[in-house]
Protein backbone atom coordinates (compact mmCIF):
# COMPACT_ATOMS: atom_id res chain seq x y z
CA UNK A 1 0.00 0.00 0.00
CA UNK A 2 1.67 3.15 -1.14
CA UNK A 3 -0.25 6.84 -0.72
CA UNK A 4 -0.05 9.01 -4.14
CA UNK A 5 0.09 13.05 -5.12
CA UNK A 6 -0.48 14.09 -8.21
CA UNK A 7 -0.06 17.43 -9.71
CA UNK A 8 -2.98 17.83 -11.82
CA UNK A 9 -3.40 20.63 -14.58
CA UNK A 10 -6.58 21.36 -16.85
CA UNK A 11 -8.13 23.58 -18.82
CA UNK A 12 -11.48 23.75 -17.27
CA UNK A 13 -13.46 25.03 -20.12
CA UNK A 14 -15.75 21.78 -20.83
CA UNK A 15 -15.59 20.82 -17.23
CA UNK A 16 -18.35 21.29 -13.90
CA UNK A 17 -15.39 21.76 -11.86
CA UNK A 18 -13.06 19.56 -9.80
CA UNK A 19 -15.67 17.71 -7.32
CA UNK A 20 -18.15 14.55 -8.53
CA UNK A 21 -21.54 15.59 -9.09
CA UNK A 22 -24.93 14.41 -10.81
CA UNK A 23 -25.66 16.85 -13.44
CA UNK A 24 -21.84 16.68 -15.81
CA UNK A 25 -18.42 15.46 -15.67
CA UNK A 26 -16.14 16.69 -13.36
CA UNK A 27 -12.30 16.65 -12.89
CA UNK A 28 -12.29 13.88 -10.06
CA UNK A 29 -14.67 11.68 -11.77
CA UNK A 30 -11.91 11.78 -15.23
CA UNK A 31 -9.27 11.28 -12.42
CA UNK A 32 -10.97 8.35 -10.85
CA UNK A 33 -12.22 6.42 -13.76
CA UNK A 34 -8.69 6.17 -15.58
CA UNK A 35 -6.77 5.34 -11.93
CA UNK A 36 -9.52 2.46 -11.48
CA UNK A 37 -9.26 1.08 -15.03
CA UNK A 38 -5.20 2.03 -15.02
CA UNK A 39 -4.19 -0.26 -11.64
CA UNK A 40 -7.11 -2.37 -11.71
CA UNK A 41 -8.52 -1.16 -8.10
CA UNK A 42 -11.47 1.28 -7.32
CA UNK A 43 -9.59 4.63 -6.72
CA UNK A 44 -11.23 7.97 -5.55
CA UNK A 45 -8.96 10.62 -5.20
CA UNK A 46 -9.00 13.53 -2.60
CA UNK A 47 -8.68 16.94 -3.79
CA UNK A 48 -6.48 19.82 -2.94
CA UNK A 49 -8.72 22.71 -4.10
CA UNK A 50 -12.43 21.90 -5.21
CA UNK A 51 -12.53 24.42 -8.08
CA UNK A 52 -15.49 25.83 -9.81
CA UNK A 53 -16.85 24.95 -13.19
CA UNK A 54 -14.29 26.51 -15.79
CA UNK A 55 -11.69 27.54 -13.79
CA UNK A 56 -8.65 26.13 -14.82
CA UNK A 57 -5.17 25.10 -13.23
CA UNK A 58 -1.76 24.54 -14.00
CA UNK A 59 -0.73 22.55 -10.39
CA UNK A 60 -3.81 21.25 -8.51
CA UNK A 61 -3.22 18.45 -6.47
CA UNK A 62 -4.46 14.80 -5.54
CA UNK A 63 -4.07 11.99 -3.51
CA UNK A 64 -5.20 8.44 -3.12
CA UNK A 65 -3.93 4.98 -1.78
CA UNK A 66 -3.03 1.99 -3.77
CA UNK A 67 -1.68 -1.31 -3.38
CA UNK A 68 -0.73 -1.46 -7.31
CA UNK A 69 2.94 -1.89 -7.76
CA UNK A 70 3.20 0.85 -10.63
CA UNK A 71 6.30 2.61 -9.13
CA UNK A 72 4.37 6.32 -7.88
CA UNK A 73 6.84 8.22 -10.70
CA UNK A 74 5.69 6.12 -13.42
CA UNK A 75 1.94 6.04 -12.65
CA UNK A 76 1.94 10.23 -14.41
CA UNK A 77 3.16 8.50 -17.94
CA UNK A 78 0.54 5.92 -17.62
CA UNK A 79 -2.54 7.83 -16.51
CA UNK A 80 -1.69 10.69 -19.11
CA UNK A 81 -2.23 8.18 -22.16
CA UNK A 82 -5.80 7.55 -21.01
CA UNK A 83 -6.33 10.87 -20.12
CA UNK A 84 -8.27 13.23 -22.21
CA UNK A 85 -6.30 15.86 -24.05
CA UNK A 86 -7.77 18.82 -21.53
CA UNK A 87 -5.89 16.95 -18.48
CA UNK A 88 -2.71 16.49 -17.89
CA UNK A 89 -0.96 14.93 -15.05
CA UNK A 90 2.70 17.43 -14.58
CA UNK A 91 3.69 14.80 -11.75
CA UNK A 92 3.33 11.80 -9.28
CA UNK A 93 5.29 10.63 -6.57
CA UNK A 94 5.14 8.79 -3.28
CA UNK A 95 3.91 10.85 -0.05
CA UNK A 96 3.73 9.83 3.54
CA UNK A 97 0.12 7.95 4.34
CA UNK A 98 -0.86 10.86 6.32
CA UNK A 99 -0.33 13.47 3.61
CA UNK A 100 -3.65 14.87 3.05
CA UNK A 101 -4.04 17.30 0.89
CA UNK A 102 -6.12 19.82 2.31
CA UNK A 103 -5.51 19.71 6.02
CA UNK A 104 -1.74 19.71 5.29
CA UNK A 105 -0.46 23.52 5.87
CA UNK A 106 -0.31 24.96 2.13
CA UNK A 107 0.47 27.64 -0.18
CA UNK A 108 -2.00 28.48 -3.02
CA UNK A 109 -1.21 30.53 -5.61
CA UNK A 110 -3.69 31.98 -8.12
CA UNK A 111 -3.77 34.22 -11.29
CA UNK A 112 -6.33 35.32 -12.68
CA UNK A 113 -6.12 37.07 -16.26
CA UNK A 114 -7.43 39.97 -17.97
CA UNK A 115 -7.37 41.17 -21.39
CA UNK A 116 -7.92 44.80 -21.26
CA UNK A 117 -8.58 46.61 -24.62
CA UNK A 118 -10.64 47.43 -26.92
CA UNK A 119 -11.80 44.47 -28.35
CA UNK A 120 -11.24 40.60 -27.19
CA UNK A 121 -8.17 38.28 -28.96
CA UNK A 122 -9.39 35.50 -29.69
CA UNK A 123 -6.12 33.31 -28.63
CA UNK A 124 -6.84 33.96 -25.31
CA UNK A 125 -10.74 33.75 -24.82
CA UNK A 126 -11.07 30.48 -22.86
CA UNK A 127 -8.31 31.44 -20.21
CA UNK A 128 -9.25 34.89 -19.97
CA UNK A 129 -11.63 38.11 -18.63
CA UNK A 130 -11.85 40.49 -21.61
CA UNK A 131 -12.54 43.85 -20.32
CA UNK A 132 -13.18 46.70 -22.76
CA UNK A 133 -13.47 50.05 -20.34
CA UNK A 134 -9.80 51.33 -19.53
CA UNK A 135 -8.53 50.07 -15.26
CA UNK A 136 -6.45 52.02 -12.99
CA UNK A 137 -4.16 49.37 -12.28
CA UNK A 138 -2.81 51.66 -9.21
CA UNK A 139 -6.11 52.04 -7.30
CA UNK A 140 -6.61 47.99 -7.99
CA UNK A 141 -3.26 47.88 -6.37
CA UNK A 142 -4.09 49.76 -3.10
CA UNK A 143 -7.44 48.52 -2.65
CA UNK A 144 -5.43 44.89 -2.58
CA UNK A 145 -3.07 46.22 -0.30
CA UNK A 146 -5.97 45.92 2.31
CA UNK A 147 -6.84 42.75 1.73
CA UNK A 148 -3.41 41.01 2.79
CA UNK A 149 -2.92 39.99 5.77
CA UNK A 150 -5.17 38.06 8.44
CA UNK A 151 -8.80 38.91 7.76
CA UNK A 152 -12.28 38.02 8.57
CA UNK A 153 -13.58 37.43 4.65
CA UNK A 154 -16.91 36.81 5.38
CA UNK A 155 -17.85 39.66 2.57
CA UNK A 156 -15.56 37.81 0.22
CA UNK A 157 -17.48 34.28 0.59
CA UNK A 158 -20.17 33.40 -1.82
CA UNK A 159 -23.67 32.84 0.19
CA UNK A 160 -24.17 29.47 -1.10
CA UNK A 161 -21.56 28.14 1.88
CA UNK A 162 -22.18 27.34 5.17
CA UNK A 163 -18.84 27.93 6.58
CA UNK A 164 -18.52 29.23 9.62
CA UNK A 165 -14.91 30.23 10.32
CA UNK A 166 -14.13 32.79 7.26
CA UNK A 167 -10.60 34.35 8.66
CA UNK A 168 -8.27 33.40 6.08
CA UNK A 169 -4.54 34.98 5.81
CA UNK A 170 -4.06 36.24 2.15
CA UNK A 171 0.07 36.36 1.62
CA UNK A 172 0.21 38.62 -1.08
CA UNK A 173 -1.77 40.23 -3.91
CA UNK A 174 0.24 41.57 -7.30
CA UNK A 175 -1.26 43.32 -10.14
CA UNK A 176 0.72 43.57 -12.99
CA UNK A 177 0.13 44.55 -16.67
CA UNK A 178 2.65 43.84 -19.55
CA UNK A 179 0.79 45.05 -23.25
CA UNK A 180 -2.77 44.16 -22.82
CA UNK A 181 -3.08 41.72 -20.59
CA UNK A 182 -3.55 42.09 -16.92
CA UNK A 183 -2.66 39.29 -13.88
CA UNK A 184 -3.87 39.57 -10.41
CA UNK A 185 -1.81 36.94 -8.20
CA UNK A 186 -3.55 36.03 -4.97
CA UNK A 187 -1.28 34.04 -2.68
CA UNK A 188 -2.46 32.29 0.35
CA UNK A 189 -2.83 28.96 2.65
CA UNK A 190 -6.61 28.90 1.97
CA UNK A 191 -9.66 30.51 0.46
CA UNK A 192 -13.09 30.67 1.15
CA UNK A 193 -15.84 29.46 -1.78
CA UNK A 194 -15.24 31.60 -4.78
CA UNK A 195 -13.25 34.19 -2.78
CA UNK A 196 -10.52 34.66 -5.41
CA UNK A 197 -13.37 35.57 -7.63
CA UNK A 198 -15.26 38.06 -5.35
CA UNK A 199 -11.90 39.68 -4.19
CA UNK A 200 -11.31 40.65 -8.40
CA UNK A 201 -14.77 41.62 -8.99
CA UNK A 202 -14.12 44.04 -5.84
CA UNK A 203 -10.68 45.36 -7.37
CA UNK A 204 -12.53 46.02 -10.58
CA UNK A 205 -14.99 48.12 -9.10
CA UNK A 206 -11.62 49.89 -8.02
CA UNK A 207 -10.20 49.81 -11.43
CA UNK A 208 -12.89 50.92 -12.77
CA UNK A 209 -13.79 54.15 -10.06
CA UNK A 210 -16.89 53.06 -8.81
CA UNK A 211 -15.01 52.45 -5.68
CA UNK A 212 -12.15 54.01 -3.73
CA UNK A 213 -9.06 51.80 -2.88
CA UNK A 214 -10.12 52.90 1.07
CA UNK A 215 -13.73 51.04 0.48
CA UNK A 216 -12.03 47.91 0.75
CA UNK A 217 -11.42 48.45 4.65
CA UNK A 218 -15.46 48.94 4.95
CA UNK A 219 -16.08 45.89 3.04
CA UNK A 220 -13.92 43.81 5.14
CA UNK A 221 -15.11 45.27 7.90
CA UNK A 222 -19.30 44.53 7.14
CA UNK A 223 -18.61 41.27 7.22
CA UNK A 224 -21.79 40.78 4.63
CA UNK A 225 -21.07 39.65 0.44
CA UNK A 226 -23.56 42.39 -0.69
CA UNK A 227 -21.00 45.08 0.39
CA UNK A 228 -18.37 43.12 -1.89
CA UNK A 229 -18.20 43.49 -5.96
CA UNK A 230 -19.79 40.63 -8.06
CA UNK A 231 -17.64 37.13 -8.70
CA UNK A 232 -15.87 37.94 -11.43
CA UNK A 233 -15.89 35.06 -14.66
CA UNK A 234 -14.67 31.49 -13.75
CA UNK A 235 -12.95 31.45 -17.13
CA UNK A 236 -10.40 34.20 -15.57
CA UNK A 237 -9.08 31.65 -12.99
CA UNK A 238 -5.88 29.40 -13.03
CA UNK A 239 -5.00 27.52 -10.12
CA UNK A 240 -0.89 28.00 -10.60
CA UNK A 241 0.46 26.17 -7.91
CA UNK A 242 -0.02 24.84 -4.74
CA UNK A 243 3.17 24.04 -2.18
CA UNK A 244 3.28 22.06 0.88
CA UNK B 1 -15.82 54.76 -52.71
CA UNK B 2 -13.44 54.54 -49.70
CA UNK B 3 -10.97 51.52 -49.54
CA UNK B 4 -11.01 49.85 -45.91
CA UNK B 5 -8.03 48.41 -44.32
CA UNK B 6 -9.07 45.76 -41.65
CA UNK B 7 -6.16 44.25 -39.14
CA UNK B 8 -7.72 40.95 -37.87
CA UNK B 9 -7.02 38.14 -35.15
CA UNK B 10 -7.91 34.94 -35.15
CA UNK B 11 -7.65 31.28 -33.69
CA UNK B 12 -6.95 29.28 -36.42
CA UNK B 13 -7.35 25.93 -34.75
CA UNK B 14 -10.67 25.27 -36.84
CA UNK B 15 -10.10 26.83 -39.77
CA UNK B 16 -8.76 25.67 -43.19
CA UNK B 17 -5.96 28.95 -43.38
CA UNK B 18 -7.03 32.17 -44.87
CA UNK B 19 -8.01 31.74 -48.63
CA UNK B 20 -10.99 30.63 -50.01
CA UNK B 21 -10.74 26.86 -51.00
CA UNK B 22 -13.16 24.33 -51.52
CA UNK B 23 -12.74 21.55 -48.54
CA UNK B 24 -13.39 23.85 -45.49
CA UNK B 25 -14.43 27.09 -44.16
CA UNK B 26 -11.92 29.72 -44.16
CA UNK B 27 -11.05 33.09 -42.37
CA UNK B 28 -11.21 35.23 -45.92
CA UNK B 29 -14.62 33.73 -46.51
CA UNK B 30 -16.05 34.26 -42.86
CA UNK B 31 -15.14 38.01 -43.67
CA UNK B 32 -16.55 38.05 -47.07
CA UNK B 33 -19.62 36.38 -45.85
CA UNK B 34 -20.49 38.95 -42.59
CA UNK B 35 -18.83 42.14 -44.66
CA UNK B 36 -21.41 41.64 -47.89
CA UNK B 37 -23.96 41.02 -44.75
CA UNK B 38 -23.21 44.23 -43.07
CA UNK B 39 -22.45 46.58 -46.07
CA UNK B 40 -25.33 44.75 -48.61
CA UNK B 41 -23.07 44.98 -51.33
CA UNK B 42 -21.13 41.85 -52.40
CA UNK B 43 -17.17 42.08 -50.88
CA UNK B 44 -13.90 40.53 -51.79
CA UNK B 45 -11.42 41.29 -49.11
CA UNK B 46 -7.46 40.97 -50.20
CA UNK B 47 -5.40 39.38 -47.07
CA UNK B 48 -1.93 39.98 -46.58
CA UNK B 49 -0.83 37.33 -45.53
CA UNK B 50 -2.36 33.42 -46.72
CA UNK B 51 -1.65 31.78 -43.25
CA UNK B 52 -1.99 28.05 -43.37
CA UNK B 53 -4.77 25.81 -41.59
CA UNK B 54 -4.07 25.81 -37.76
CA UNK B 55 -1.85 28.92 -37.39
CA UNK B 56 -3.18 32.19 -35.92
CA UNK B 57 -3.07 35.74 -35.71
CA UNK B 58 -2.80 38.60 -33.60
CA UNK B 59 -2.91 41.55 -36.73
CA UNK B 60 -3.74 40.04 -40.27
CA UNK B 61 -4.13 42.39 -42.53
CA UNK B 62 -7.41 42.51 -45.17
CA UNK B 63 -8.22 45.23 -47.82
CA UNK B 64 -11.82 46.15 -49.72
CA UNK B 65 -13.25 48.75 -51.20
CA UNK B 66 -16.99 49.70 -50.28
CA UNK B 67 -19.39 52.34 -51.39
CA UNK B 68 -21.19 51.76 -47.98
CA UNK B 69 -21.67 55.27 -45.97
CA UNK B 70 -20.40 53.78 -42.41
CA UNK B 71 -17.51 55.55 -41.42
CA UNK B 72 -14.64 52.64 -42.10
CA UNK B 73 -13.82 53.19 -38.05
CA UNK B 74 -16.94 51.77 -36.90
CA UNK B 75 -16.55 48.69 -39.10
CA UNK B 76 -14.52 46.84 -36.94
CA UNK B 77 -17.71 47.04 -34.11
CA UNK B 78 -20.38 46.55 -36.20
CA UNK B 79 -18.38 43.46 -37.77
CA UNK B 80 -17.17 41.88 -34.69
CA UNK B 81 -20.96 41.74 -33.72
CA UNK B 82 -21.53 39.28 -36.67
CA UNK B 83 -18.46 37.44 -36.17
CA UNK B 84 -18.03 33.93 -34.83
CA UNK B 85 -16.08 34.41 -31.50
CA UNK B 86 -12.27 33.12 -32.76
CA UNK B 87 -12.20 35.96 -35.42
CA UNK B 88 -11.88 39.53 -34.17
CA UNK B 89 -11.61 42.54 -35.73
CA UNK B 90 -9.03 44.43 -33.54
CA UNK B 91 -9.20 47.92 -36.19
CA UNK B 92 -10.59 49.14 -39.00
CA UNK B 93 -9.14 52.25 -40.59
CA UNK B 94 -9.49 54.70 -44.07
CA UNK B 95 -6.50 53.74 -46.51
CA UNK B 96 -5.61 55.05 -49.79
CA UNK B 97 -7.38 53.79 -53.19
CA UNK B 98 -3.89 52.52 -54.18
CA UNK B 99 -3.14 50.60 -50.64
CA UNK B 100 -2.55 47.21 -51.51
CA UNK B 101 -1.85 44.30 -48.61
CA UNK B 102 0.80 42.72 -50.14
CA UNK B 103 2.44 44.92 -52.61
CA UNK B 104 3.31 47.41 -50.35
CA UNK B 105 6.44 47.20 -48.29
CA UNK B 106 5.94 45.64 -45.07
CA UNK B 107 7.79 44.22 -41.97
CA UNK B 108 5.71 41.04 -40.56
CA UNK B 109 6.23 39.71 -37.10
CA UNK B 110 5.86 36.24 -36.93
CA UNK B 111 6.06 34.47 -33.25
CA UNK B 112 6.70 30.45 -32.96
CA UNK B 113 5.59 28.81 -29.22
CA UNK B 114 7.37 26.04 -27.86
CA UNK B 115 6.00 24.24 -24.27
CA UNK B 116 9.22 22.50 -23.76
CA UNK B 117 8.68 20.44 -20.41
CA UNK B 118 8.18 16.49 -19.52
CA UNK B 119 4.04 16.92 -19.93
CA UNK B 120 2.19 19.51 -21.85
CA UNK B 121 0.30 21.62 -20.39
CA UNK B 122 -3.77 21.97 -21.33
CA UNK B 123 -4.41 25.60 -21.64
CA UNK B 124 -1.82 26.36 -24.09
CA UNK B 125 -2.28 23.01 -26.45
CA UNK B 126 -4.21 24.92 -29.30
CA UNK B 127 -1.39 27.72 -29.87
CA UNK B 128 2.02 25.67 -28.46
CA UNK B 129 3.89 23.05 -29.92
CA UNK B 130 5.09 20.65 -27.13
CA UNK B 131 7.96 19.32 -26.85
CA UNK B 132 9.09 17.03 -24.46
CA UNK B 133 12.98 16.41 -24.95
CA UNK B 134 15.04 19.23 -23.96
CA UNK B 135 16.58 21.89 -25.90
CA UNK B 136 19.42 24.33 -26.43
CA UNK B 137 18.13 27.36 -26.95
CA UNK B 138 22.05 28.58 -27.27
CA UNK B 139 22.53 26.38 -30.23
CA UNK B 140 19.21 27.84 -31.98
CA UNK B 141 19.77 30.96 -32.15
CA UNK B 142 23.18 30.50 -32.95
CA UNK B 143 21.58 28.53 -35.94
CA UNK B 144 19.27 31.21 -36.15
CA UNK B 145 21.23 33.89 -37.05
CA UNK B 146 23.04 32.60 -39.86
CA UNK B 147 19.65 33.12 -41.20
CA UNK B 148 19.20 37.04 -40.80
CA UNK B 149 20.11 38.65 -44.14
CA UNK B 150 19.37 38.58 -47.38
CA UNK B 151 19.09 34.97 -48.63
CA UNK B 152 17.79 32.66 -51.31
CA UNK B 153 15.69 30.41 -49.01
CA UNK B 154 14.65 27.93 -51.58
CA UNK B 155 16.10 25.84 -49.03
CA UNK B 156 13.04 26.80 -46.34
CA UNK B 157 10.47 26.78 -48.81
CA UNK B 158 7.61 24.32 -49.42
CA UNK B 159 7.96 22.23 -52.78
CA UNK B 160 4.40 23.02 -53.32
CA UNK B 161 4.37 26.17 -54.49
CA UNK B 162 5.86 27.93 -57.92
CA UNK B 163 7.45 30.70 -56.80
CA UNK B 164 10.41 31.61 -58.45
CA UNK B 165 12.06 34.32 -56.78
CA UNK B 166 13.17 32.65 -53.35
CA UNK B 167 15.35 35.11 -52.59
CA UNK B 168 14.11 37.33 -48.70
CA UNK B 169 15.16 39.16 -46.17
CA UNK B 170 14.68 37.87 -42.56
CA UNK B 171 15.51 40.85 -40.34
CA UNK B 172 15.58 39.28 -37.21
CA UNK B 173 14.98 36.39 -35.28
CA UNK B 174 14.89 36.15 -31.36
CA UNK B 175 15.04 33.13 -29.40
CA UNK B 176 13.95 33.10 -25.62
CA UNK B 177 13.10 31.43 -22.91
CA UNK B 178 10.56 32.06 -19.92
CA UNK B 179 10.18 29.05 -17.42
CA UNK B 180 9.18 26.24 -19.80
CA UNK B 181 7.86 28.65 -22.71
CA UNK B 182 10.25 28.95 -25.69
CA UNK B 183 9.44 31.53 -27.86
CA UNK B 184 10.40 32.39 -31.34
CA UNK B 185 9.84 35.92 -33.12
CA UNK B 186 11.13 35.68 -36.54
CA UNK B 187 10.93 39.34 -38.48
CA UNK B 188 10.99 39.86 -42.15
CA UNK B 189 9.45 41.80 -45.12
CA UNK B 190 8.62 38.78 -46.71
CA UNK B 191 7.44 35.32 -46.38
CA UNK B 192 8.25 31.89 -48.32
CA UNK B 193 5.36 29.53 -48.55
CA UNK B 194 5.77 27.41 -45.21
CA UNK B 195 9.33 29.40 -44.86
CA UNK B 196 8.77 30.28 -40.87
CA UNK B 197 6.88 26.81 -40.09
CA UNK B 198 10.47 25.00 -41.92
CA UNK B 199 12.73 27.89 -40.15
CA UNK B 200 11.57 26.52 -36.54
CA UNK B 201 11.70 22.83 -37.93
CA UNK B 202 15.48 23.23 -38.97
CA UNK B 203 16.76 25.18 -35.77
CA UNK B 204 14.95 22.67 -33.31
CA UNK B 205 17.42 20.06 -35.02
CA UNK B 206 19.95 22.42 -33.77
CA UNK B 207 17.99 22.33 -30.39
CA UNK B 208 18.57 18.84 -30.60
CA UNK B 209 21.64 18.53 -31.23
CA UNK B 210 21.37 16.71 -34.76
CA UNK B 211 22.80 19.06 -36.47
CA UNK B 212 25.12 21.91 -35.64
CA UNK B 213 24.24 25.35 -36.02
CA UNK B 214 26.89 26.02 -38.53
CA UNK B 215 24.97 23.69 -40.65
CA UNK B 216 22.97 26.03 -41.30
CA UNK B 217 24.97 27.98 -44.09
CA UNK B 218 25.21 24.79 -45.71
CA UNK B 219 21.55 24.13 -45.67
CA UNK B 220 21.12 27.36 -47.64
CA UNK B 221 23.84 26.98 -50.07
CA UNK B 222 22.15 23.90 -51.04
CA UNK B 223 18.67 25.56 -52.23
CA UNK B 224 17.44 22.22 -51.80
CA UNK B 225 14.23 21.68 -49.61
CA UNK B 226 15.36 18.21 -48.70
CA UNK B 227 18.26 19.70 -46.93
CA UNK B 228 16.25 21.98 -44.03
CA UNK B 229 14.44 20.44 -41.13
CA UNK B 230 10.49 19.10 -41.30
CA UNK B 231 7.94 21.80 -41.22
CA UNK B 232 6.98 22.75 -37.57
CA UNK B 233 3.10 21.61 -36.72
CA UNK B 234 0.87 25.00 -37.57
CA UNK B 235 -0.72 25.27 -34.36
CA UNK B 236 2.30 27.08 -32.86
CA UNK B 237 2.56 29.78 -34.85
CA UNK B 238 1.18 33.33 -34.71
CA UNK B 239 1.36 36.22 -37.08
CA UNK B 240 1.84 38.92 -34.82
CA UNK B 241 1.64 41.77 -36.43
CA UNK B 242 2.16 43.85 -40.04
CA UNK B 243 3.57 46.99 -40.22
CA UNK B 244 3.69 49.18 -43.28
Amino acid sequence: MKRVKLTVAYDGTKYCGWQVQPNGITIEEVLNKELTKLLKEEIKVTGASRTDAGVHANGNVAVFITSARIPAEKISFALNQGLPEDVRIQKSEEVPMDFHPRRCVSEKTYEYRIYNHTFPMPCNRFNTYFIHASLEIEKMQKAADHLVGMHDFKSFCSTKTHVTDTIRTVKDIQITKEDRMIRIRVIGNGFLYNMVRIIVGTLLLAGHGQIEPDDVKTILEKRDRSFAGPTAPAKGLTLVQIRY
